[in-house]
């Protein structure tokens, strides 16, 4: 049994396998009247697509995304818009390549949700690691596709902000650079140096880690509340349940453990729109609600345990072996969790927006 | 409005503010005919109570709990038990010390919640911080306390890994120094080094931040879930939720991004009790669901913001002004972090115990 | 365990046993700015008090209330108001009168919760009926006393319209009466003849049934939900969530069963203030939603089984035995439950209300 | 906005409307390992199928599902079974006929939800009833066919007890006969009856309402909870939440009004398996809590007021009008919600079910 719904007021159940027939979800909670079509959702799903470069894992799917539910033509506009009942997606899956599992069958993986899977259900999914798999989070990106309309006075971006050991300069931040190379980098030299570095980890059969950034512009004061309605866990949460992330961060996050107050407090002064902070170190959040100014988080992603190099491990029957995965795989999985990251954010954000406007915590 | 309960099995409700009449709890979900008395709780508050050290706020609370129902004398052994209905906890605030409260009663503190709980609600109770005080985390360690007994086998505990910039070395890791010092630190030597540093920066009247790592031994194989029920999720939104915390990481976290696929994976050996793990990079959690491994978290708290250097900041009518905070605070909150992170820990634990008993997700 | 929070954004957690310290609640979800007093609360207290006449139970409790949280005097006005803050109220019990439960403690009374609530938790709290006791009511009334402040237009009065199979002429009907009679009856003269019935049946040691009907007046159109979230089913949930209810009706109710299409369709004619209704079969709620229409529930409360003639039952040994319930108890329970169900309603009200709000189902 | 989630453990979330393309369900927390065929749900949603006689609607689906995830063969086996991943289910519309709606665009149908719908989301999808129609209840049935699989000893019927004002004779109750005639009814000379009865409903267009009773047999003792977790509040939440029911009663329900104490309490006797029960008023629930008896709950179901008699209306733009709804409807929708309630009870039970496993409430 397991919690496949995310969200209190604008909820997303995901369901579906990697080798199964199709994934999808089910939005329930998305206000009316807004305006809806496949494309909105496409052009969403395109960017986290993968067997778009020769970074990311060469399975090919279309991903192409269909309206269940939900919509309708406005009587008098015509144009497509929801209609307050729960839209369900659906995307089939193409690219199930019938293979071979028995390398990973009746062994674990390490690294993998392989043991643990099977410690709670006494069954799992093998085929292409089935829930477990990245392949999830393309309904995650096409739920986050809807929150953005929801929540159209906000802009939820992200990058990835380290590869390895290599931070990006960011002094050279660039967001117009994201979309200009396949690791969502913000600065053009460290894309270029990437391009090298990365390849060399693939050829090698290997993978590696990195950090994504996740800034949200527009989120207006007051969203979130106190004690356990916290806008920043919620983030945390929501960014913890991507696959393979191992750490969450708010503004200066771990680098505050360092600080003084003196240096931390972001200090104010007045403007005509309401109190102006003179720095961010918290990131957009306070006491668990929103300043107003942009939200800013970042996360770990460890490296993908898919990897050419043998390791120890055992098997279902309790012997000692060893394992090694071939097949197609990302050699740095933080990649595809740039879309992933501002999915999920901008689901948070749509969350609250309802709930501020309820006046809800 | 806002979400004051925590934990879908095991659910902790906690209301009361800083200087308010009383705090408390309610504690619905918890089994029956587990000894309870107000000693367990006691014992876990004490620990965290202010007022003990010159490191912590001078506030004197008795913090004495009271257990107001949900407990009764066993028919047969007169022992005091659990009966499956909920069990209420109070706690009278004793030392709301009547001060004046003109400075920060229009001015909003920076780097306090006063901004954003005035964006929210309208209104904020300005007497200590109100619901914001970290007086509300007694609270949630006597909820802790009855989590403890839930999970018997499970022992949860907490340390102080850094001070400012000052890292423990851990080498030097021994838990029974924790109870040695006033700041919750495993590190003998560098206890006796925070003592001077911390005198530095009180006598400063500044204030300083802290890494604090949690470790829960005795987690079997199968708590958690995939997707959004990810034991990682719940760990990172619970720690998020405790005053001042600005990151989580769960196992090596942040560290993993500069690793490789070789260099992160936990190979697995055959034991008689089932698979014996070679290192724990993963923090005892993989695909959300643990490991049977030691579950380990770290989280970092950013200094208090209540100094007295005077900040910029602006009042409720919109004007620039200055503002310093006397009165009595904490130099560094990530101590009485340390109980509390224990408590909620705890409190996650016990709620995914439930569920994996019901093999619930 | 157990569920004792009620709820959805108006949410309430109560506690507390019959013969234990103290009862009480948490309100969670109450917006801020709404003046609130503890006679605000103490007024409904008082209408659902036991001892009031002979007709109840002749427990004496002064049902004082305290509120432990959630409130301060207004900075500007001084006025007690709400800050958005959970609400916490404490009810301390004084007439736990100290009794031999020795005739309770091993049997099983038919009719009453004990037998499963001992299969259930393996424990159970004979003194008084523990947490099964028409007592923890006390606190819904105090709930829904601070849900009636949260839907300021809105009028959620209650009445008793049948004793036994006495049924009230629904042409008497005044609610003005429904304060002039210890039974809530808005018929006087049924009222009258309610008094001679009742003492008779109170002599023999004997109980009755009753049926209670609820009307909330001013819901405006548009709350509720469709499918799961039906204000129907809400207030279904919470009206058989009252001690002893046994069945729940919206509406016409039962009698639908017998009529046509046409004799069932509330026609509509325009007005200036939209579609007005013709009749209100539907008790003002169509498809979960309500249409503007007064919401009408009636509910039925079945006989309490604390009666004095000896009956049939076992013993926790599992012997056969005879139980007859002395002592203190209401010889038509159905009577206090009539204040009760007012603050079931308001409080599914104000959830709705804030749901409404924020556009929420 | 709106909630289309039932159950907290047993979790199904529903999507579609009458005329889009597709309608379905997803059902989280279900048990791993357990044997699941498409054939087991198809054989319950065949029982529900309209057009399958003149006494309901003429509308020709096939209602076939398909199983989209949540469901492998087992790795030893080879039998389908159940992972503990979320169950997607997916029917096809087929006969969405394409008609003419300008009669009901722009007028609202006394006693539908068309009025309300809009009141609420300022839109509503008028082609078929579109989420209000009764099509949604055969993805409920599909969810309930899963439910049945996790309480395997658990038998769940239903059967039509009253029409319009004629009720059966319960002497004559045989659970064989149900499956003999259209409508669900256990007896076999009353069903004879309605055969004439509902023709001549019919045949004037109009419409009459019904009686439903649901008898679950084998549900052992302690399912439920006290307070607000009570298994009679979940199943009066369901059972209200099927479209027409405006009334749900457990065991004697609204007759026990007109008891006394001595009547109405089931009396108990020793035997070999515990507490044996000598009646059911209780029907099977005592304070929230299963008693190991039949549970036993019955509703009404209003007629449809799809009918060919002209009723008062208003529409979109507040003028007085008239409207007949012609097209294909169920003279008695009562006929059809026998399934539905079955699969609604079993839901709950299933709910309660994994809770009584993890002793949750």
């Amino acid at each position: 049994m397991s919690f496949n719904t995310f969200g209190h007021m604008f909820r997303v159940t995901t369901f579906g396998e990697s080798h199964g027939v199709a994934i999808g979800c089910v939005v329930d909670g998305c206000p009316p009247l807004i305006a809806l079509t496949e494309a909105d959702i496409q052009r969403d799903l395109d960017r986290r697509r993968p067997g778009q470069s020769r970074f990311t894992t060469q399975r090919q799917e279309a991903d192409q995304v269909k309206i269940l539910s939900g919509v309708m033509a406005h009587p008098k506009t015509g144009e497509q818009v929801t209609t307050g009942a729960p839209i369900a997606l659906l995307i089939e899956n193409t690219d199930q390549r019938s293979k071979d599992y028995s390398e990973i069958k009746d062994k674990y993986r390490p690294g993998h949700a392989d043991f643990t899977y099977e410690a709670k259900y006494g069954i799992r999914d093998y085929r292409g690691g089935g829930r477990s798999s990245a392949r999830e989070t393309a309904t995650r990106v096409a739920a986050g596709a809807i929150a953005r309309k929801v929540v159209p006075g906000i802009n939820v971006r992200a990058a990835l902000v380290q590869m390895g050991p290599h931070a990006i300069d960011r002094g050279k931040w660039d967001w117009d650079e994201v979309g200009n190379n396949p690791f969502f980098c913000p600065d053009k030299d460290k894309a270029k140096f990437f391009e090298d570095y990365l390849d060399g980890i693939r050829k090698q059969g290997s993978s590696i880690g990195a950090v994504i950034e996740v800034v949200a512009d527009g989120v207006p004061a007051g969203f979130g509340a106190p004690i356990y309605g916290k806008l920043d866990s919620d983030i945390a949460a929501a960014l913890m349940s991507i696959n393979a992330v191992k750490g969450v961060e708010i503004g200066d996050g771990f680098a505050t453990a360092a600080l003084t107050g003196e240096e931390n407090a972001d200090e104010m002064r007045a403007s005509n729109h309401g109190p102006l902070f003179l720095s961010n170190h918290a990131g957009g959040i306070l006491g668990g609600i929103s300043t107003g100014q942009p939200v800013v988080a970042r996360f770990a992603v460890k490296p993908t345990s898919s990897i050419l190099a043998p390791r120890k491990t055992v098997d279902r029957d309790g012997h000692d072996t060893d394992i090694l995965t071939k097949g197609r795989h990302d050699p740095c999985v933080g990649i595809r969790a740039v879309p992933v990251a501002e999915a999920m954010v901008a689901c948070v954000l749509a969350d609250h927006l309802i709930r501020h406007r309820g006046q809800i915590g």
